[in-house]
């Protein structure tokens, strides 16, 4: 990556809105619930389609991380802004529109990984699952969800 | 909806049999894990197969609510049947039987956001999750599962 | 099973490598979050492709079983071997590489859910979900994840 990630990049994306009856994140505590985010920007869907069919791989890496953005554009206004608030990235869970033999999700998702680790450092590592779906909404390519630590 | 929905209706609903080795719900703290739930009534598959081939979206919003209406019956033993201990809706997340390029699921699980905001208001709107799997038990059309908020 | 199954059987499981940039584990509170497990060993996948049609159910229960045997391996480092920390099993998520209208999931996860019982009691009992995958990393035949209640 050229630049360094901020924290604040991520206040000037819009929140997708939501496509049903939910909102972007729910607090509890110390934990905050993100809803699943897919690779769409200012509500359009930038990737759509099967992973290793419609879409190679490495375009399906940048769809991933466009899932993160848009997680931490909610994580953003969900602390107002302050990053001193967030604590830890606990966990990531990936869904990769895909088929088997396709086994390559880990790599589609650690587009969504790696940006939160390049914007937090060692407390941007987290627990991760990564499964292989049959459809996602719009038809996206991917759609990432994560559950941050933060101070109350 | 032509009544108000009150907790005590789902004082009535059998909690489906767990179909393996698990419960229906756990609690841990003031949070409350519960099982996903499928459309099933009294232990018999009401929605089966793939939504917009073998099941169309009107009627799989239906499946999604009686998943929720599961739920609920889970989260009401779970709580004496005692809505005070209820505080918030924090997360669902929720299974599609479908085949990309569907990609009509936030409809579908909108039958079970639905539901549960109309029970709770405000304190029911949660964060989601709305994907698309290939297989669910019993074949069934929907499968919800939801992360309540209680007064431990 | 033959004999009691000990706590300490898992320390001698290496953890599989994670597939991408996460970690085994995340601890927040007294919750521990595990990153999803497949059906691998010494980091070479042991059952593969789709339950039903690849490998029968009886296998996949067995695929299942090393699934939740990689998550008490990354729960015994977290935990530094001592089973006294190990409060409660909260919940677990299994996902099986299968196509509707395969609807025996439950019965394969419970190859994991089983192991966990045998090992934990009433304290290993569960909230869970099993869902049907299309695609798995690797193409594992199976993946599982949990969380865990602990003593911090």
């Amino acid at each position: 990556m050229d630049k360094a990630i901020v924290f604040s990049d991520f206040g000037n994306i819009m929140i997708p809105t939501p496509t049903g009856n939910f909102v972007p994140y729910c607090m509890t505590g110390d934990l905050i619930y993100l809803a699943g985010q897919t690779c769409s920007r200012d509500d359009k869907m930038l990737y759509c389609g099967r992973v290793g069919i419609d879409l190679p791989v490495a375009q399906a890496i940048v769809a991933a991380r466009t899932c993160m953005e848009n997680l931490l554009a909610a994580l953003y206004r969900a602390v107002d802004g302050d990053f001193s608030r967030v604590v830890q990235c606990v966990k990531v869970n990936g869904y990769v529109n895909s088929l088997a033999p396709f086994g390559d999700g880990p790599s589609v998702i650690n587009g969504a990984s790696d940006l939160v680790v390049a914007l937090m450092g060692e407390s941007g590592r987290h627990a991760r699952t990564a499964v292989g779906v049959s459809a996602l909404p719009g038809n996206a390519a991917v759609e990432v969800e994560a559950i941050f630590r933060i101070k109350p």
